[in-house]
């Protein structure tokens, strides 16, 4: 029996010594993610939440994979409209396809909103929802990052993925929250964050159900949904989800709404915010950028009790070593 | 040692011949059900179906719990209307309220769709989220069964709910897709069911974030968000969940496309529809009802391969014992 509980005792203790979150420095930061988690999984404390309701939500762009110089997305669907001008000639004197093919990314976007929203309805829409999910996942096995060479699924954030794992092997549910396409994220999600396609919410469009040829299909069609962004947050945390997280994670202004509703729940709550501060190893932007612009959330974080992330000195790396 | 290794085989043998189905009868149905599940959990075997993907989606209403004589939350409704009809008087002479309070539910419904969205509008929106769902657990903690006296949530099927454990016992992951109010369920299906809130799919209203006198809420606004019915089944199955379920069960034709949905896609499928034909213990009905019509299914159940269960002949028992 002593043996036993020697090798017990040693077991812990081994345990409890390694570090779950290597890839975060030593730090306030870091002292406030544990102390949380230590705080909400101590049973028969007044801050003890149950299992059920350990509830965390994760922005995607900036947040747990990076966002620049254009989203991820984005990118993909330039790419898309490559693979398929040649069946799309009119393209060739049409805007905002005719900017995108000459590579003039910014002369496409000047027609603001409009012009995404028809290089997202080529792009998206049309086909079942299998063969959307094959062509995403074709293209996260190939493109490359226009920076960096890199796939776009290794440019995630190693101490992000260190905190999901942490908080899921503290009893959380992990939830994406994400303005990004719902149906974009769910071919990989599960590979690369372990978050399994039923635990995304993101902005949609509408899909029907339909029986095609003695083949049953549901299809992608060209009519907005949903967005998920800003006030739209808390919208689709409710409808996917149906309880209020009390862990939120996010970068930029769109996640404002998502942060401030879960924080404002009653017990412990957890807001934290990536600040993208380190042009050097990644990059750093924030009030004046037009991809993840961080104003609001800048100024009202501290008073808000959110604990607010320097990429430049919390983390210790940013992006996984190579295998 | 030799103590512990007969401990151990006794546990195996006692675990192997307890029923985890006591309330199935011996017969074709329960059979049907155990060599499936056998079936996808048997590692390498070629149907071996790994646990991310042993998705089980279950209808509510007429499959889960009861819907005569009339589907449950229209009788949430009803209890709602008459609540707050002191605070408008009006109603007395405005139809579908007049009929409604005059206990002429008939009446009330002759005014079809519109008059049910009348009814659903003013009883189901124009509160919070939070206050919606404290309406919803007052009302099951006290509202009566009118026929059996009974709690409406232990007007829930025992075989169903035995159902739903053995599944989540086998790694399936168990999802309730109906027709009724998303909101309406999620505050007592963890309870009654197991299923937790981000694992129920339902029909829905509108809703809207906002902060109000400096409190986060989520407004219920008077308008359709969605239909989770008939084609709608495999669309929010598809919007919540991310993947084709390989186990549905349901019980009328609204719930037809889910499970051609469910069990078209590759691989081993399991459909499995309830039939009402037991007047004595429950209640019998099919193709001619207006609630929970059952015509198509009965038809093309045997062609398709998919398990019709009766409930006079495959269940010992319907409801759950009084404690």
């Amino acid at each position: 029996m002593r043996n036993r509980i020697l090798l017990m005792g040693f077991v812990v203790v081994g345990s409890a010594a390694a570090d779950p979150l290597p890839s975060w420095k030593d730090g306030s930061s870091k002292q406030a993610i544990f102390s949380f988690v230590e705080r909400v999984t101590k049973q028969n404390t007044p801050n003890f939440v149950s299992p059920a309701e350990r509830i965390a939500v994760f922005d995607n762009d900036g947040t747990l994979w990076a966002e620049q110089p254009i989203y991820f997305q984005l990118a993909f669907a330039i790419d898309r409209v490559k693979t398929l001008a040649p069946k799309h000639p009119e393209w060739e004197d049409q805007e905002p396809f005719a900017s995108l093919l000459k590579g003039d990314i910014k002369g496409a976007l000047t027609g603001g909103k409009k012009a995404i929203a028809e290089i997202i309805m080529v792009t998206h829409a049309g086909m079942t929802t299998d063969e959307f999910a094959a062509i995403v996942r074709r293209w996260t096995a190939t493109a490359r990052h226009p920076k960096t060479g890199k796939l776009f699924t290794k440019m995630v954030y190693q101490p992000m993925l260190e905190l999901l794992d942490y908080l899921r092997a503290n009893g959380f549910k992990t939830f994406i929250v994400s303005g990004g396409g719902i149906e974009f994220m769910r071919p990989w999600t599960e590979e690369v964050y372990g978050i399994p396609p039923e635990q995304v919410v993101g902005s949609s469009i509408k899909t029907k159900y339909e029986v095609r040829d003695g083949k049953s299909v549901i299809t992608r069609l060209p009519e907005l949904n949903f967005i998920d962004d800003k006030e739209g947050k808390p919208v689709g945390i409710n409808r996917h989800i149906g309880r209020r997280p009390i862990f939120a994670c996010g970068n930029s202004d769109g996640d404002f709404q998502m942060l401030e509703w879960t924080t404002s729940g009653s017990g412990p709550r957890f807001g934290l915010i990536v600040h993208h501060d380190d042009a050097e190893r990644e990059w750093a932007y924030d009030r004046d950028s037009h991809i993840g612009k961080l104003d609001r959330g800048l100024n009202e974080a501290p008073k808000r009790g959110w604990t607010l992330v320097s990429i430049k000195d919390d983390w210790n790396v940013v992006f996984p070593a190579a295998p």
